[in-house]
């Protein structure tokens, strides 16, 4: 007799009336895959390790400590529904292909009614909304002609009108053990060892395949028709971009963070203004995902260093402190963009090849390539910039050598 | 006989050939306060629940699951000692003043030199560095001359030069127990099982006191001198703010979290101009600390009920989905001014009635609070600031009723 289940157990446990049920991971529909529950209420109810949230399940526990919020606190889902259709797409159900995230994670009201009519705590992992978004470099833009006001995709005030996803991670174990090719058991307990003993059931409870960790998730802003994005006739602009709090937010002038992301944005602008759609991923995976602290840290290093803060010791510097020159991973990143539908990206806003080779090796297919332009790099941020194209960055000019990333020197800190 | 060390017990274990160093939280020196280790190399050396990098353990565990970094990789911290002096000052060693970061995590390299050279892997929590940072609002400040370049706080190009500090948590439960109301057993029990069983040494070890929760931290930003920070005679312009990605970094016009923002740096650039100090202190608690998926969903219930998204609901909405209407919890924030020595803020940047109670329930005398500019309000954050300022805000002007709140109404999803 065959065995229909080998991995899943189905809980026994019945404390609540009724136990945990069983997620199959990349069913054909959401009935068969089962819904993420992470509830905390009723321990018989959970079919994953973690809770929701993220991060911010420590100031949940913390709002219930204080005694501000219950513990059976259900949310109420009336009206959240997305603001936009966003799949399902076949992607949805190859296992391989989303490992790191729910795609049912925004439509749980709709195709999991029935299991929380009947009781079960289902919290979205996605939640879809609209937004108009106003940038001071769009506005610029507008003002020197680069962008033009259409009033559908941008307004003569220089708002973008935009769909927008946030997302949770959900992680499959035995799928993102696959990506780093490891073994699931390994994974399970080095995250369990290398966390200081974060949950002791990634050790224990091998059924539990699922796990929410404690981080930050992505958010994804869409410029023109979101389900234009799965369709491969259509001209997709899109970045992927990592989290550089001191760029994106205060402006700082070591890196292209910030310039690189608005770049893209007047690019996506333009791309959906010319019937194209654009595409900005946005993950929280700060100073590479090293943290800010480690990120300031190499900084003072580089710019102390002997011979001052050159290019040809860019890497070396992060790797002396953090150990390894970047913990982003992009082996997880693509996954976002099997969510959407993605099958081609015409225009790569990006010049990274860690990125362009996740994309690529996930079977998305990449045409052009679109390097930041000379004049948005700020001049302390050309020991990065020269460094990481002598690494591999894609280029259309020159590509440094040794003598020359040498000479490509930074400020001190004075 | 007094007992001497009521609740620290000196660990036993010598598997790495000596045990677990104490830590005496408030103590009046460096030395007797005792390193935080946080170590997973070591295990025998450990004198806390959890390891550094608040979330981005997780991703530090990947790079071990990988095979891309050793973890026996100790980080060599040559060169990265803070750029500034902060400290110490007499509120380091006040147990109940600071109780969410460690005083001495800038300078763990020179206050426990000995404990490194004795094999204790010993991380720095902070980071403190200098940068530039150049904000299209700050240039649009000087060419329209309500900023002027000095080429010391202000280039002629808009640079800001500034000191910063990145902080990750470090949180000595007894204390934090203490800001929230409830007893430390309640605490650990709580964060343990509402996190879904995150750390079970939070209930099993009561011995260890100190937890690094996996949360994002906090990043500080000083305009002038930081040393200014402590003297109550130099005036000091401020700003707390929370982090809220989609204004601060995408700028969308549903609040005012970017504007207010760039509108207190500029106070802080001109605060330092004419002889004062300036401080941002940005903290990593995505829409509320309640994420940004529940912001998302809130948005949308929001802007589809029943007579449209008007001020009166505002706070309702949110309650609905998440159980509470905010879950960022003031009662620790303080502890950062209280690092940097501050006994004064004369001009606070903030129109929030939570933080300006625990700023001045913690001590810190507020003299005058700065509003933002009305013009400096997207229209459709009208609905937020007008529910906040009815529900407390501090405002120059008026404060709606009840019959007003109705009337103010956002724009809908369309």
């Amino acid at each position: 007799m065959p065995d229909t289940s080998p991995r899943h157990i189905r809980l026994t446990s019945h404390a609540g009336g009724y136990g945990a049920l069983p997620i199959r991971w990349g069913a054909p529909t959401a009935a068969e895959r089962g819904p993420i529950v992470g509830t905390t209420s009723k321990p018989s109810h959970r079919n994953v390790i973690g809770t929701h949230s993220g991060s911010y399940s420590v100031y949940r526990a913390l709002a219930v400590a204080a005694g501000a919020l219950s513990r059976e606190h259900k949310p109420d889902l009336t009206n959240t529904s997305p603001t936009d259709f966003i799949g399902p797409y076949p992607q949805w159900t190859d296992p391989a292909r989303i490992v790191s995230l729910d795609p049912w994670g925004a439509r749980v009201a709709e195709v999991f009614a029935g299991e929380i009519a009947a009781g079960y705590d289902i919290r979205p992992t996605i939640a879809v909304t609209k937004a108009h978004v106003i940038l001071p470099e769009v506005i610029d833009a507008l003002q020197k002609g680069r962008l033009k006001a259409d009033g559908t995709v941008l307004t003569p005030g220089g708002a973008a009108m935009v769909t927008k996803a946030a997302i949770e991670p959900v992680w499959w174990l035995p799928g993102v053990a696959q990506r780093f090719g490891c073994s699931e058991a390994d994974l399970r307990r080095v995250l369990f060892e290398e966390t200081g003993g974060m949950y002791p059931e990634l050790v224990t409870r091998s059924d539990l395949e699922v796990f929410l960790p404690p981080i930050g998730g992505l958010t994804v802003y869409i410029f023109g028709n979101p389900q234009d994005l799965a369709n491969p006739q259509v001209e997709l602009t899109a970045r992927v971009h990592d989290e550089c709090n001191g760029s994106d937010v205060f402006g700082s002038d070591i890196c292209t963070c910030r310039p690189y992301l608005t770049h893209a944005i007047e690019e996506c602008i333009a791309g959906a203004q010319r019937g194209g759609v654009g595409l900005v991923a946005y993950s929280r995976k700060e100073g590479r995902a090293l943290g800010e602290v480690t990120k300031f840290l190499v900084y003072n290093a580089r710019k102390r260093q002997a011979g001052g803060d050159t290019a040809d010791q860019y890497f070396a510097r992060t790797e002396c402190v953090a150990g390894v020159q970047d913990m982003r991973f992009q082996e997880l990143m693509p996954d976002v963009l099997h969510w959407l539908g993605v099958k081609k990206i015409h225009r790569l806003v990006s010049m990274s090849n860690m990125k362009y080779d996740a994309i690529t090796q996930s079977g998305i297919e990449v045409g052009e390539r679109v390097n930041i332009p000379d004049e948005l790099i700020p001049a302390d941020a050309k020991v990065e910039m020269e460094a990481k194209v002598a690494a591999g960055y894609f280029t259309p000019g020159h590509v440094p050598d040794t003598d020359e990333l040498k000479q490509v020197k930074g400020r001190g800190l004075e």
